[in-house]
């Protein structure tokens, strides 16, 4: 199934953008009276017919909509992007397609990565949503410092780091319902200093078990068990 | 750290591989005297002192062996590989991380992808245990036929797939120990015959929630549960 993508879709846009115009219309050749599949990445889906097959505003008539209940808990991630871009792009599509809320890039002292480029990292949310058919666009934060991540407001706030205070399991700590904040560090961790604040802070320490995870897949594994 | 790898050491190949000589001693620029830290990929780490610096054939003397608990599970994953083989080595690399003990490539009938490189995979999952410090090298079998992977031997043989029979969560079947072996299937599913047929040799059907992942994605879900 295609998804399509149109986020002001109750705010009376009943047309897709340019670029999902362009897909429907010229690549998939879709035709006056077809039926589209959308999503406005907020919770709903949409059935559509298209009514002007226009290449740059394809216009369509909804004809159905279907509201999903979100998740009974928040789900956001607050990651230090790795070095390789790519890893962490790959760590964005799988949490996307596990289903997360808010995915918020911090820069820490250790992080080999100081600049991201949030724009490409949203589409590959967006392309995630519609292929994983999922009706929620999850919101990518800008890069935030490491003391401004503190200052999020959660019900739950959890830092991933295993030291002698021997951390409990992420996986017991997962409350069902309420806001829940993860922090996973970069490819050198937390630093001391880092820890301290979040203890300040309120946060408390996890553990995602007993194996040395790159940070990409310690997201990944922290996204999974967020949906379990 | 930098791990070694050297599966024959108990056999008393005190020395490394050309290959990882030429890192240790071109590349890292060991000398006799320093300390190496080597896996068997079996179990065991040991460290080590160089002996001869060669670049070919880098000799050591064992200092100190401790061998690590296996897991209480065998953790099998038989997953068909994917059209696009980036997404399959990820899987490899990040089930490889949470640690799994064999992965078998399937070839199904909606399978995309009809050959592999094995070599190449098996690579990819020697350099995820030395990058992520483990003892144990997932053993990664050559493709086989779905027919052929119903023949595997193991106590609890589960099939990741959704139908109206409602099939329960793979995290809730998995148990305290014994041997588990996990069927994922392709990108266009197991077909209804494969099911069919996976249900006559004794497997049982499981979800892994209510979202719709991509295969490498399922794979990674599997052996992140299969570790929890």
């Amino acid at each position: 199934m295609q998804l399509f993508y149109q986020p002001e879709i109750s705010n009376g846009h009943h047309f897709l953008t340019q670029e999902e115009s362009r897909h429907a219309v010229k690549v998939l050749r879709h035709l006056p009276g077809d039926i589209l599949n959308i999503t406005d990445g907020l919770g709903s889906f949409y059935q559509a017919t298209i009514i002007e097959a226009n290449q740059r505003k394809c216009s369509f008539s909804i004809t159905e909509e279907t509201k999903i209940s979100p998740s009974p808990i928040y789900r956001h991630i607050a990651i230090a992007p790795t070095k390789n871009i790519d890893r962490f792009e790959w760590f964005v599509e799988k949490a996307t397609e596990f289903g997360v809320d808010r995915i918020t890039p911090i820069l820490c002292h250790n992080s080999e990565r100081r600049i991201i480029k949030v724009d490409r990292i949203r589409k590959k949310a967006l392309s995630a949503m519609k292929q994983s058919i999922k009706a929620f666009n999850p919101v990518i934060d800008e890069l935030l410092p490491f003391q401004d991540c503190l200052k999020i407001v959660a019900d739950y706030k959890l830092i991933a780091h295993v030291d002698n205070s021997n951390p409990t399991l992420l996986k017991d700590q997962i409350q069902k319902s309420g806001s829940h904040l993860v922090l996973v560090g970069p490819e050198g961790d937390f630093s001391d200093k880092e820890i301290a604040l979040a203890m300040t802070g309120g946060f408390s320490k996890v553990s995602l078990g007993e194996s040395r995870l790159r940070t990409e897949t310690a997201g990944i594994a922290t996204a999974h068990l967020l949906n379990l």
